[in-house]
C-alpha cells in the first residue's frame, strides 16, 4: 500500500520547564495508512484538532512521574486531540468513529494505548470542544467542582486562572448552580469576557491588584466558600486569608510554583485551622467513570445556549509550536486548539 | 446559706503567647452553694478535675476568635473538667449528676452555658478521663482520625505529638483498626511509652533527628497514607514529601506556628498535586453528635484493656498554673489533668 508523508511536531531536545517555540521542529515523516496484521488493539487515526494544555511541560529533575510524558525529544509531542479513526485493530472502534484522547502532534498516529480514548457519540456540537470543554479540562472542571468542591446554591465561588480551559467551565457550573462567582485572569480583555460573556458576577487582572487579599475582601465581604485553585502561589496565600468556615479549596493545579526552583512557602497554611478549611488536590483520571453523566449535564446546556467556550484555534499543524507557546505566555484569547484537518 | 471559700486560679494579666506560672495567680473568693431563685438553667458544680489542654493560649493580635477564651485578667481561668452538680436550676441536670465541659479554676462554678455540659452515664471508668480520653481531646481523636481521616484496614498512618492528649487515643484506635502506625514526641520516655504501652509499631524523638524527611522516609518506606498532624511546621513539610497517593492529612492543631510573629511558610505544600492529597483542618465542635457512639466504641475498649491511656496528675488547685505551663513545655508525663477534689 501506498505510504502517505506525515508532518510530524518534535521535540528538538530536553525541555525544563514551559515549551517555546524554538524547542520544537517540523518534521516530515511517512506512513502507511493500514494497520499490519500483528497490530492488535490499535487503533490509525488521522489527527483533526490537538490540544494545548498547562501540563505540557517539560522535566525537572526533581519533577514526580507523570501519566505520560509529552517531550521525548526526536518523537512527536504527545497530548490529547480530535481523531477520526483510519484503521483498526481494535473491537471498540471502526473505521470512521470519532475519538478523543492521548495522541501524538502529527497528520496521522498509530495508538496502542487505546485506553484513554473515548468514542465520540456526539456530533451536534463543535468537534474542537471535545480537546476542551467536552474533553479533558472539561470533566476536570465538573469534577473539580462538584466532586471536591461539594457546592452548594448560594456558596461564594472563587475560580483563578478563569479564563483558561477549566476555569472557564467551572465559573459557569457554579453560575448554573445559584453561587456567587469572581474569576482572576490575566488580561482587561479576558476580565470583560468572563464578565459579559460566562455572566461572573465579577472578575480581575490579578496583574493589576497591587494587594490581592484586598482585592478578594472588596469582592467577597463575605468571604470565600469554595476555591477552584488552578495556580497556587500568591493567589492561593490571599483565598487562604478569605476563606469562610469549613470552606474548600480545589486545587487542580498551581501553575505559579512548576517553574520556580525552589516552591513558595506558604505562610497562611495556619489558617485552615482557624476555619477548619479542606484542601483537596485532584486529578481527572481518578474521575473518568462520571463521563457519561458529565456529558448528560454538559451537552445540552451547550444546545440551551446556557454553557459558552471561548477557544482560540491555530490553523495548520506547522503552528502548534506556536500556540503551544501562546498557551504558556497567556496570549492565547481562549481554549488554545491547533486545527491539523477538517476531516 | 453560709457562704463557703472558694480557692481560684485567676489571670493576673493579659497573656500573649503560652500561659507561664508568673501569669497566674491563686485566690480565694467565697460562693453561697446554693443558686438564687432567679438563676434559671444554670448548674452550681464542685469542680473534681480541671483539664490542661493545648488551646488554653492567650491571645495575639491577630488571633482569630475562639470558641471561649480562657484568660480574662483577674477572672478564673475558663477550661474544661469534671464536676459533680451541687444545685440545678436546668431540667437537664440534677444534685448529685457527675457532668464534664467547660467550667472555671476554681474549687465551685456556676455554669450557666451549659450546652458544653456532658453527663457522664460510665462512672466505672477512672473520672477523670473525662478530661481527657472520653472527653474533647478523646472526641477530637475519635472524629479526625475516622471522619476526616477514612481510614483503611492497612494504612499507613503518622501521629505527630503522640504522647498528647490526642495522639495517644489515635494511635490506638488506628493499631485496633489494623494499621501500622508511629508517631513522634519530645523525649525518649514518651518514645518507650508510645512503643511498649500504646503498641506503635515505632516512634521517635523528633528533637535527636536531624532531617525529618529521611526520618520518616525510614519509619514509611512505601509512604504515609494518613497523617495526623498536631504540630505543623517542619513536621508538616517532611510529612507532604511522604504522603502516598490519594493519601489525607488530617489537621488538628499545628501548635509549631502560634507562638511566632509569622507563620512558617509551607514550602512543599505544591507536592499535593502530584499525589492527589487532602489536607483537612477541623473542630471536634462539628463532631459531638457522634458523643454517644464514641463512648459506645471507647468505653468497652478501655474496659477491656485494649485501650490505655498515661495521665499526669497534679494534686490540688493550687499546683494548677504550674501543671499548665508543664502541658505547653512537654514536661507533663502524660495528659495534664488538675486534681481540685476526689468527691
Amino acid at each position: 500500500m501506498a505510504q502517505m508523508s506525515n508532518k510530524q511536531v518534535v521535540a528538538t531536545r530536553h525541555i525544563a520547564g514551559n515549551p517555546i517555540q524554538s524547542d520544537m521542529d517540523l518534521r516530515t515523516s511517512t506512513i502507511t495508512l493500514q494497520l499490519p496484521p500483528e497490530a492488535s488493539n490499535a487503533v490509525l487515526v488521522k489527527n483533526l484538532y490537538l490540544s494545548c494544555d498547562p501540563y505540557m511541560r517539560g522535566t525537572r529533575g526533581k519533577d514526580v512521574k507523570r501519566i505520560f510524558y509529552s517531550f521525548d525529544p526526536d518523537s512527536p509531542i504527545v497530548g490529547y486531540g480530535v481523531c477520526k479513526v483510519v484503521d483498526s485493530k481494535h473491537p471498540g472502534f471502526k473505521k470512521g468513529d470519532l475519538v478523543w484522547g492521548v495522541t501524538k502532534w502529527e497528520e496521522y498516529s498509530v495508538i496502542t494505548l487505546t485506553d484513554s480514548l473515548f468514542k465520540i457519540e456526539h456530533t451536534d456540537v463543535p468537534l474542537s470542544y471535545y480537546t476542551g470543554l467536552l474533553g479533558m479540562p472539561g470533566m476536570t472542571a465538573y469534577a473539580g467542582f462538584y466532586e471536591v468542591g461539594a457546592p452548594k446554591k448560594g456558596d461564594y465561588v472563587f475560580v483563578s486562572s478563569a479564563f483558561g480551559a477549566v476555569g472557564q467551565l467551572v465559573g459557569q457550573l457554579a453560575k448554573l448552580m445559584g453561587c456567587y462567582v469572581v474569576g482572576s485572569a490575566g488580561s482587561r480583555e479576558k476580565v470583560e469576557i468572563l464578565k459579559n460573556k460566562f455572566g461572573f458576577d465579577g472578575a480581575f487582572n490579578y496583574k493589576e491588584e497591587q494587594d490581592l487579599d484586598a482585592t478578594l475582601k472588596r469582592f467577597f465581604p463575605e468571604g470565600i466558600d469554595i476555591y477552584f485553585d488552578n495556580v497556587g502561589g500568591d493567589t492561593l496565600e490571599a483565598a487562604l486569608l478569605n476563606m469562610r468556615r469549613r470552606g474548600r479549596i480545589v486545587v487542580a493545579g498551581m501553575i505559579s510554583q512548576y517553574e520556580l526552583d525552589e516552591p513558595q512557602g506558604i505562610k497562611n497554611l495556619v489558617n485552615i485551622i482557624f476555619k477548619q478549611i479542606k484542601i483537596e488536590a485532584f486529578t481527572v483520571f481518578d474521575y473518568y467513570d462520571l463521563y457519561p453523566e458529565f456529558l448528560e449535564t454538559v451537552v445540552p446546556y451547550i444546545k440551551e445556549g446556557k454553557i459558552t467556550y471561548v477557544e482560540d484555534i491555530a490553523e495548520g499543524i506547522e503552528n502548534g509550536p506556536a500556540a503551544l507557546e501562546a498557551m504558556f505566555t497567556g496570549r492565547s484569547a481562549g481554549k488554545q486548539v491547533v486545527l491539523v484537518a477538517h476531516d
